[in-house]
């Protein structure tokens, strides 16, 4: 294979074009380096979003963006579709599906994927949600599964394939059983008028005592409060011992047959071969120094989700969210470039912007600093922010269509199966499509 | 398997959600029949603009609309997910993938498929174009390609990867052809700064000595001059003999080194199994009376691209054009409608509205009745007829965002490759996607 060209710059290698990755690379555009990033993907997703996609209330399209397009006429960056196989630090150069590349810098931006804590019958049967392929799959499941629903008759055939359980109360989990419950309250006998909506159950389950426990206790009684008046059924202290495709068992006996199990409980950092596990955190993260640099190296640096930042201040590291990522890929940024030009580098400090989460149609929950609240103005927030976060302004016009009919009709979105999914297929790494019929 | 529960009324069942089958729902809205649809997708897929979802101009969901919400409100009618295996005229049944489906009246609506003519090898590595999986399949393959080429050095080792041969000059060749000529025009260098607009090649070729045939003189030349100034290469009287996956071979022994062939040289229909042979006409069409109704049948019905209407003044049968399925569509739900009421029925006459092409930015070719032209005042009326034909407030409305970005940026469209097309696997007959890594 190749290797790809150098130039006279310093070259800074960026894994991953997530929140971390992108700000690095915008942070050094104008700067003497050259800067390579690669990703098994062509586009950025925006994750706070996914769950929209799962529930077909967005197109894919709307909360993903171009690689290329986003960088194009930075004149000093490149891009590669290609996976991270290993790094090789004595020699400054990873392993990749394209070939070996050589690097100044690395940056370390391959975030986290879904912790199934090592059930892997869970991990079968379950539906994890966090790239837009997954998301996809689930909506294709979600559907294909009502619309099976329909060719049976009564309601302990229909049952099965009408529960959805989701395992994990965090703000995925929350907004997801969200959406479901909107599905159900005001699209499933307009589109399927042979189901009832006393057919359909959504159910949040978590280990926790309560949901959003990440956020104060007043946006998890908000938020709970919230979903119970729409009908998710939120049952919390709960903890599942195991799902078969068929029925779900919690820890204290309890069971519920369903088809539809959405598992956004846990996630773990994606760490490439080459990495000591001496220096892996809980949640599979890289422990890092307090410029992320990780532990043991002189110029890898690890941010996101797949960093552990241990200090004294921050003995657990950081949330696995948005901000930080976007924040240390900043501060990365910075401190690459001191580096190179033998400066000194200055601490990592998070600035927590607060957080968001949303439960429908004007319902979110915000902590804001000492500002809590919940309700309209909460939602009205979470949707400014998500919309000026969004990359590309043909996306956000796009997603504000979508939300503004969504809002005026109760029915936005196309639900449409264009793919469909089957769980019983055997399960591989990456899809390679062949021909379809059509 | 179960039978689907009947109503008082007779049932009138469309096979296919297409233009035609559509329309014969929609016309049989509170009339006194039982409407049973079935299709093997969900929603129903706006043809004319698959190839701006081939080129990554517009979304797939912007082209297709839920057959569901479509028909949601119509109190008499009933959709269900299945593909038709085989009519029992004999027993007014037909087998389908939910099981077997009685019918009064049966509306086969079953559209049209590429026709390779028989040639194996090309049907396997030649990219047809006539459903939303396939144009995404085509769009995965074209941007892959480019991402290879990318990696290669050299004109020599680049080419086959950047050379685009269109086979067959109708409306969707000339369409595709000119779209991907702009994306090499407009797009190429800005994302893929390690190419020149040089490198990439689009050749159009035809066995006609004029491309769109089926238009006028005018509109032949017309978009003949416009491709070639787009520098699209345009062969005709060229015939297609091989295609092995790296080289398309033609009849006078000319080659040109290439792994993206196009195939829009012809379509044949879709005719399920219990169909008469004795029946079938040129481009496996089903030969019909001048009510639609199929030879020898009292009461099953034949409408758009799978239909011959062969009388004295359409000896050939007529166009594969959408408006031809409408118009079908709307007589066959009247005609039975007649029938039910034992009033005398009348004989099918299509009113021809006129052809339109598009080429690109402000090229198009118009033939309308005996007004003839060609440029900026063609190409407005195409996007306003299709935009006016696009099912759904939501869709008309991201598909003119779509556009207007596009015409102001010279750079719509997300091109993302969501999911990878690998067309050395082995060939399957619906998508069933395992789980993905995302």
């Amino acid at each position: 294979m190749n290797t790809i060209d150098k130039t006279k710059f310093p070259r800074v290698l960026i894994v991953g074009g997530g929140f971390g990755g992108l700000q690095v690379a915008k942070k050094l555009a104008d700067k003497p380096v050259d800067v390579l990033m690669i990703d098994k993907h062509n586009y950025h997703t925006f994750q706070p979003l996914l769950y929209q996609v799962a529930t077909g209330s967005l197109e894919a399209d709307s909360i993903a963006f171009s690689l290329r397009k986003n960088f194009s006429g930075q004149k000093n960056f490149r891009f590669r579709i290609a996976e991270l196989q290993k790094v090789n630090a004595e020699k400054n150069t990873v392993d990749t599906t394209i070939g070996e590349i050589t690097y100044d810098y690395l940056v370390l931006a391959t975030g986290s994927t879904t912790n199934f804590f090592g059930n892997k019958e869970i991990e079968h049967y379950a539906m994890p949600m966090k790239s837009i392929p997954e998301a996809l799959n689930l909506r294709s499941l979600i559907l294909q599964n009502i619309e099976e629903a329909v060719l049976l008759t009564g309601k302990e055939e229909r049952e099965p394939y009408l529960n959805f359980v989701l395992v994990g109360a965090g703000p995925t989990g929350v907004e997801l059983s969200g959406a479901l419950a909107e599905l159900r309250n005001h699209i499933l006998t307009e589109d399927y008028p042979e189901l009832s909506k006393e057919h359909m159950r959504v159910i949040l389950v978590d280990t926790m005592p309560r949901i959003l426990g990440a956020m104060s206790e007043q946006a998890s009684k908000g938020s709970h409060d919230f979903l119970t008046s729409m009908g998710v059924e939120v049952m919390v202290n709960v903890k599942v011992n195991s799902f078969d495709g068929n029925e779900i068992k919690f820890e204290d006996g309890h069971t519920i047959r369903t088809k539809n199990v959405i598992w956004s409980a846990g996630v773990m950092g994606v760490v490439p071969d080459g990495i000591s596990k001496d220096i892996i955190q809980r949640g599979n993260r890289i422990k890092t120094d307090s410029i992320c640099r990780i532990d043991g190296s002189a110029n890898i640096f690890a941010i996101g989700d797949v960093a552990a930042m241990i200090t004294d201040e921050t003995p657990k590291g950081h949330p696995g969210v948005a901000q930080v990522a976007i924040q240390m890929g900043n501060h990365v940024a910075k401190t690459i470039l001191k580096l190179i030009n033998g400066e000194p580098t200055a601490p990592f400090k998070y600035f927590d912007k607060g957080s968001l989460a949303t439960v429908g149609r004007n319902k979110a929950v915000a902590d804001l600093g000492k500002l809590k609240f919940q309700g309209f103005f909460a939602w009205i927030i979470w949707m400014f922010v998500h919309l000026i976060s969004l990359l590309g302004f043909r996306n956000k016009i796009v997603v504000f269509i979508n939300w503004t009919m969504s809002y005026l009709t109760y029915n936005g979105g196309a639900r449409l199966i264009i793919r469909r999914f089957n769980n019983e297929a055997p399960q591989q790494e990456e899809e390679h499509l062949a021909k379809s019929d059509g």
